[in-house]
C-alpha cells in the first residue's frame, strides 16, 4: 500500500500552512499551466485522484462538471474536504470517498476527465493504475496530471549545489535508477518512487493512451516578477504536466 | 543555416577516430535500442537525415529496403559515404545528396521510414524540419530519432562534479533556458541547440505525429560489464530516442 504520509500529524501540519493549502489552486503556480490543459468542464463527469482538500473538485463543480468524484487516501485530508461548502449547489455534485489509489478500481467508460495533482509520485504500482484510468475514461476523455518531475525525484542529495563554473547547479544522477527515494519534507522519511520521464510517458502509451501535451512547468515571466526565487525552476524543472488521451 | 561543423578539418579527424566511426553501427552502444524501434525495413523507402558515413543506409539496404536516401550537409561525410561497397546489390538501392536540413524539402508521402542519428540537436528551424518530415511519411510511417538528450545539452558547465555527499553528479542548471549552446567537442566553438524534452515531443506533437517510444538510453548490464565507462549514463542520459508516427 502507498505511504500516508498525509495522515502523519507533522506533515499534516506543515501541509496545511503551505500557499497551496491555504489559498487553494490560486497558491499553486503551476495551476495556470495545468488549467490549460483541461478539457471543457461544462457537464463533464471527473474523478480526481489525491483530492487533497478539495480544491480542484470544488472549482471542477464552479465550472458546471455534472459530477465531481474526489478520491484521497488521507482521512485528515478528506475532513477538511468535507467541510463547508458542501450541500448547496454547485458543490452538491462532488463526493469524496476514502480510497488507495493502488487499489481503488473505478467504473469503466465513466469519466470524460481523470485528473491527479502531485500523487502519483507516492504511487507504487503506477501501470496498474494507468490501465485503470484508460478504462475507467470514456473514449476522447483526458487523462491530466501533475507529478513531480524525474529530475527533482532522481539525486542522492537533492539540494542545490554548485558546478564548476560556481553557478548554481542542481546535482543530477541516479537518473536511471528507478524506485524508492527517501526524503525529508515537512516530516522525515517521506516515501517516494522515482520514475524516468520516458517510464511516465511509456506506461501511458502502453496502456494506450495518446501524448497530447508534455509540460515541464517553468515560472511565467510575471510569476518570476512576483515571486522571484521560482528562478529555481528555470535550472531544473520539480514537475511535470501531462495530458493523454483515451 | 546550420552549422556545418563536419567539413572542419580538426572536427573531422577527430570524428574520424570515435568507436561509432570506425565500427559503424557496432560501435555506438544505443544503436541496439534504436534498431528496436524500427519499423520493418523490407520494401520499406527510407530517408536518413544526417547519414554522416551511410553506416545506416548501407545497412538499412542489407535488410532490404527497396530505396535509402542518404542526406548529409558535409561534403566529407558524403565523400566516405560514396566509398566502396557502392554499385552492387544491395548498395545500389542507395543514394546520397548533400543538404542542408534546414531547407531541404523531402518529396510528400514517399516514405514508410524518416531516420536520424545524432543530428536534431544541430538545427535551427527543427519545428519545420518536423512538419518537412510529416508530410514526407506515408499515413502509418515512421520518424526514428536520435538526439543528445536535453539533460546533457543544458548546462552551463557541462563536466561532472560533486555533489554535497561527494557523490558524481551532472551539474543541472539552465534547463528552461532554451536555445544555443557552444561546446567543445573535437574541435573548439561545436554550436548546438539546446531544447527541454517537453519541447521536443510537443513539436511531433503539434505536427500530427503521435508519441509511439520514447527511449533515455541507458546500457545493458552486458554493456556496462563490458564498457564499464558507460555507468556515468546510468546518473544522466545523453542521449534520447524518439519514435512517432504519422
Amino acid at each position: 500500500m502507498t505511504q500516508n504520509i498525509y495522515d502523519d500529524d507533522a506533515f499534516f501540519a506543515g501541509y496545511a500552512q503551505l500557499p497551496r493549502s491555504q489559498r487553494g489552486l490560486a497558491g499553486a503556480p503551476e495551476w495556470p499551466a495545468l488549467q490549460a490543459l483541461l478539457p471543457p468542464l461544462a457537464g463533464a463527469r471527473i474523478a480526481d485522484l489525491g483530492c487533497g482538500y478539495g480544491w480542484f473538485c470544488r472549482w471542477a463543480a464552479e465550472q458546471g462538471a455534472a459530477r465531481v468524484l474526489g478520491f484521497d487516501v488521507s482521512q485528515k485530508m478528506l475532513e477538511r474536504a468535507e467541510a463547508p461548502p458542501r450541500d448547496n449547489p454547485p458543490y452538491d455534485r462532488v463526493f469524496y470517498q476514502r480510497a488507495d489509489l493502488e487499489t481503488l478500481r473505478l467504473p469503466s467508460l465513466s469519466f470524460e476527465l481523470v485528473y491527479s495533482s502531485l500523487t502519483l509520485h507516492y504511487l507504487d504500482d503506477l501501470a496498474g493504475l494507468v490501465r485503470n484510468v484508460r478504462a475507467a475514461l470514456v473514449p476522447g476523455g483526458r487523462f491530466v496530471f501533475s507529478i513531480e518531475h524525474p529530475l527533482f525525484t532522481a539525486p542522492s542529495a537533492p539540494q542545490w549545489a554548485r558546478g564548476l563554473d560556481g553557478r548554481r547547479c542542481w546535482p543530477l544522477n541516479d537518473y536511471q535508477r528507478e524506485g524508492e527515494r527517501i526524503t525529508d519534507w515537512l516530516a522525515p522519511g517521506v516515501r517516494k518512487r522515482h520514475r524516468t520521464l520516458a517510464t511516465v510517458l511509456n506506461l501511458l502509451i502502453d496502456a494506450e493512451l495518446a501524448i497530447a501535451r508534455a509540460v515541464e512547468w517553468a515560472p511565467t515571466p510575471q510569476q518570476l516578477a512576483q515571486q522571484p526565487e521560482l528562478d529555481e525552476e528555470l535550472d531544473r524543472p520539480m514537475l511535470l504536466l501531462v495530458s493523454a488521451q483515451r
